[in-house]
């Protein structure tokens, strides 16, 4: 099991702290995925659709620990009951919003990802294959969660 | 960059012609995530949702080429725009339902992936962040697309 990055994240973001937990608390917050060279063949089509999963490999991440006190909680659960960033293998899915692709460029909105950070993957977001309104969403419908919070600290930063 | 199995796919699927091409495709598909011990307290909480991400490393896909025909149109496409398991990093991602976790086990249903597939992360599915019921969907909104195909050949299959 072999990673290549195939890309690159340009972001307004250069430290966990501040940055939006999510694409959903990143209005207004654009940037760049940059696409290397032998790549952009892959790429056709892709303007089509309004979002894109972009999977990430989150490099400032620190060590893993199975139970963790999630950005929106103040209680611990387990990692794999939260989307902390640091993770066994510290792989992130945002679904952005796509503006327009330029060459290599691709320009999105609500970007919640630092800069720098290297991208594996690029899908298409479909709705039917990906949208379930309604789900029963365990710790995060109970009214302890603090909804309120949108953006990060450095609880999961390397130092 | 390095990658960490976490766990493996118990499926009725051991070849790719067949199999569910999506999660939406897989009703009354039944099968089992099996997580290894290092991550068990990992898994703390995440009964409460009924859906769970599960992020795959396609070890059974052939080599990724930039354009390729998805299973579901008949004319080729930027592989980017399309979710096809042949990529440059070969992580397949699936939204399935949970029904019950046992021990190291995870019972789910509308599972779409081959019999021991490793795994590398498990995510819920939370709707405020992962669910955009109408959005447009480029190549697969237009009627050319095969949409009545539900289950893959071996196209993407290594052989």
């Amino acid at each position: 099991m072999q990673l290549t990055q195939i890309g690159v994240v340009h972001s307004p973001f250069d430290r966990a702290s501040g940055t939006p937990v999510q694409p959903f608390c990143a209005a207004g917050t654009e940037g760049h995925i940059e696409v290397f060279d032998p790549y952009l063949d892959g790429l056709h089509d892709l303007d089509g659709f309004q979002r894109i999963w972009v999977l990430f490999w989150c490099h400032r991440s620190n060590r893993p620990k199975m139970k963790v006190i999630p950005y929106r909680d103040t209680v611990a659960h387990g990692l794999f009951a939260t989307r902390a960033p640091s993770r066994p293998n510290p792989i992130v899915l945002s679904t952005v919003r796509l503006y327009e692709i330029s060459g290599n460029m691709l320009h999105v909105g609500e970007l919640d990802i630092l800069n720098g950070t290297p991208v594996l993957d690029i899908k298409p977001y479909v709705s039917q294959y990906d949208s379930y309104p309604a789900q029963r969403c365990g710790w995060l419908d109970d009214n302890r969660a603090k909804r309120g919070v949108i953006v990060a600290d450095n609880r999961f930063e390397m130092v």
